[in-house]
């Protein structure tokens, strides 16, 4: 089997994971429709496309907090990737720094910090946390991030409680024994997430801005009012996310909410994306509209099932091609030029 | 087989119930347009949920008419609920009152007003009544109700005479022998419904107020014009209701007509609805929209085809435990938070 | 098998009648898409119905070009009804009269136009007219139709050429040899339609009007600039209509252009309308938007093939009893109260 | 099997051809969205059909940048015609001529342009072409394909690369041994297209127009900024076109394009469209929006693949019996009658 475009590594993944696993990954809350809305957001985009410029020579790279990448894709926080593959998150550290581009890691993650720096030394990642009640193990958590060399601390706002993923519900999804949530102490619950502080504020990006010196980014924003309040609270960048549609059922596609969010915004801060991005071409229309760079959650997943580091690598390399390919037949040939002007939503 | 949502009762209904009982509870009128309707109206309904407020503490609370219920979410009157369960209302009302929410009673109920009450005294119960012919049992009903204790009337005002559902007439619906209208005396053809009054209008309600000192809901309203009508002739709620899209085919959905209700009556009455709720986050919706509860119909009666009162406890726990949900993840910790900020019409 | 619905006689005469006869009163042009959209487009409309109104007294009758019908529905003209049923058109005449309602009899029946007359003395009948290339013939016909009774010429406008019906091309369509356009003397080609005109123009409305006394009715009008032309040359009424999908494929659905012709025609001239009609309620939303009368095609055939003229019988009585029950569920007693604030667009 | 519509040869195709060639034929562009919106876009536009006007002699004839051809419908350029048909191009050009029409030869031929001319000498021949690295190479291929009687130079604009067609990447497509790009002399990689130079801009139409006398039409144009620029640099005629989906997925729908092309172009030079055309009122509706003629791409090869010359002559023909028709039944004998004023678009 050709593995030519991300549907066929979903194909696969579908097809030889744990269908526990397999149905962990793919959950969405309640009837899935922001799940898979986000997908089809991005086919109500038409792209405008200009002909006979020069597109012989092609830059892709892009620079996301001064930082250059070389294309505008990044990893997305997922959990649990030994559910994956063995070696896990140490897989995904080491393919996202082969492909130059950055991996933010999970709290989630089912191998410890330490070792994902351990096994991809020098790669741009960044880290995604949660608030826990005790607050003495999140601040020790984003000391020991910034102390192990990531570069942005991506606070998850949208997870006060678990969304409501039936699926899981009647698997009863737990990790299976051999793994575990290394990075907090405790063992506990994982679906029951517990730990995490649902009496979390905007006050308390206050507090999170005390502990580190890191950039601070937001992860979950879906509406121009959060935007603007991201913003006044000194935030360095917004992912508009709605988890994948794990979270809140029908809420907006990603990629409409991004609209809404860029033009709140102005241009104070960053702006990236995830959820839904299935071929170089969403890529394209997420940056038309905005983002600087956008995260994949489940592809890479599906990239790690197929054969880890190097099945991951395989997905952002397909991305990374069909990305080139889809600006340059649009006339562009720097991310630069890359603007509003390339596209318009469908009637439809 | 876990019980995770809604649609699971539904299945199992579907299954168990003997075919003429579902097709009776299932039927729509004509095409069934309206019916589907209903549920597919809220999907057109997008969330815009609001992040990092402070969800700790949740309260879902509401008051309806003054009485504090413990969710916004009463039960429907539906009639002949001994086809969905041997002991018929009388598991409604005990499981209505364990949950501590409102049951409204149908007239075409299958256990007498007396044994509904007795089979749950205390509990908040309203009486649903037509109009017939013959006024003096209309006004026998409506003091019995009374003296029973029931603290309002609902006057159901869409059904001068009885929708054409297609599958009724091809089975023949009609109770079994050993199943009885038994709030009115007379043994009657119940599908002709031969003993309602189509000539009835809003004057009788002036008739209706002279009966009784229970404040009066009307059911059934779908037009600024009626809600107007409605406020004018001294109603003290409106159920928003297309009968389940028993009636008239290819009227309004519910949810859709409830913001037109809403705006006409400017607060001046209480406002619910009915109709296509399957899901914690429709509530949410609704209640967004304007409706201070709403009633679940054909939901209640699945619950008790499962298991009685202890199915339609599971039906009411699964919803309430979604609307806390759902309002947590939206960014509200109290109902009195919820409003129509929340939402937006998708443009699909 | 119960027969409760249109539907049910669709499928039985899909299930008895000869493919090739099935396929003929089936067929649309091209890829059926106006033929489908006539029944589309109706779901497309909403009801705001009222409630309250006293609806015990059910008027449905009505008034066409002066004369009195039990309900709005007639029966539009369609061609070579033995195919259907051995009696054919007389068939037709009978139930029609029994019905108390109006039938345009079709140029191409397989009775006589005595023959249809004969069938059902007294029965108030139009005459539905081509124009041919021998003027000559088309003369007789139209003072035949008038010494015959009939009461209106019904002039069909759209019929240049024959549309492109891709069965009856497989089928290589052609009536049995037992069968005869009777009405015209010398055999011809059916399909070919040669002996029509395609010269007519709107001139040769004058001509007709020198022919007879009878009114003059255009069926086959879709714009508001035709509707104009018909009013100004004088015609008595306009029957809105596509063919039933048959001639140019992918103009629009009759009820939609039902809104825009009797915008132009303001209340010169009745309008009426055929194409999709499939349930009472489809002819309250077309009295709703305008229309004096409907008119059926199809449903008649069915009717036809299930039992002759007492299977018409049927479709007829079920289509007015649905109509009568969708008024009093609209809340109309009387068809003088139906109106546009009756309905209104989905905005899907 | 009939060969009633062109449908019908698509599934000959599809059932005959060899998997590889029908997959190469078929291809879209990753998803296929914009192949097949190309076809569904026509289906949102409604006719506004005119009756009664004088139709009893139809002109259907048109001119192309002066030249009569005998109706508004011509072949596009595609390739490797020999994988349809032994003959290959030269049966492209003898049908062409045949039926009195356009063919615009492809750079990619299987036959060389000698070959072509010599098969039919006298019709009327466009050339398409790409702008190579080696310019000396398209030179000598212009100067050939003028001095071989070709009237236009038709060039592509919209493959600086080629695009992702996913089947044929899995296929591993290319041309069978025994078959050749003639008209380029070094054998390449035809998947790779690395002869062809992404750095070509407008001011290559300078260049182009320095090596020849004949008319340039610029093909692939899907925005009023490129149409402006077409205009401005001086060429002849705009090919709205998005390569039949092959290209850039998820651009807009030909038929869309074209009327945001016809406006910014305001008549200045002559605009035709290829793209979805699959029956006679697509051509219509084309023409009504502004087209001065439309281009087949597939449906030439399904008529190729069904039996060659003739096979490709009975697709034109019915494309002409439809259009002749669908002409008529709007209301026109000319084709210069046609206009906006016949279409709108559909609200769905």
């Amino acid at each position: 089997m050709a593995m030519v475009c991300l549907s066929d590594f979903e194909a696969y993944a579908k097809k030889y994971l744990p269908k526990i696993a397999w149905d962990y990954f793919a959950a969405g809350a309640d009837d899935c429709t922001t799940r898979d809305e986000n997908i089809l957001a991005y086919k109500r985009i038409r792209f405008r496309p200009r002909m006979l410029r020069d597109v012989s020579v092609m830059d892709i790279r892009t620079k996301i907090l001064g930082t250059e990448i070389s294309f505008p894709v990044g990893i997305a926080p997922t959990g649990f990737h030994q559910l994956a593959w063995p070696d896990g998150e140490k897989s995904t550290a080491r393919a996202a720094r082969a492909m130059n581009t950055c991996y933010i890691a999970s709290t989630y993650s089912t191998c410890t910090l330490e070792e994902i720096c351990a096994a991809a030394p020098g790669g741009l990642r960044w880290f995604q946390l949660y608030i826990h009640r005790n607050r003495a193990a999140s601040q020790q958590l984003v000391q020991r991030a910034e102390g192990l060399g990531f570069q942005a601390l991506v606070l998850t706002a949208d997870l006060p409680y678990t969304g409501k993923r039936r699926d899981d519900v009647r698997n009863g999804f737990r990790l299976p024994p051999h793994m575990k949530v290394k990075n907090l102490e405790q063992a506990f619950e994982v679906c029951k997430m517990s730990l995490l502080d649902p009496s979390v504020t905007w006050n308390d990006i206050h507090w999170l801005r005390s502990l580190t010196r890191l950039p601070i980014i937001i992860k979950g924003i879906l509406t121009r009012e959060d935007a603007e309040l991201a913003v006044r609270y000194g935030v360095q960048g917004i992912i508009v996310s709605n988890h994948g549609g794990r979270q809140l059922d029908e809420g907006p596609a990603t990629i409409d909410a991004l609209v809404e969010v860029v033009e709140a915004v102005r241009g104070r801060v960053e702006v990236y994306v995830d959820g839904g991005i299935r071929k170089g071409s969403d890529v394209l229309k997420a940056l038309a509209l905005g983002a600087k760079c956008v995260f994949i959650g489940r592809p890479a997943l599906w990239g790690l099932a197929y054969k880890g580091e190097e099945g991951l690598q395989d997905v952002l390399r397909i991305l990374q091609d069909e990305f080139r390919l889809s600006m340059a037949l649009a006339g562009c040939a720097r991310v630069s030029e890359i603007g509003q002007h390339l596209v318009q939503f469908s009637k439809l």
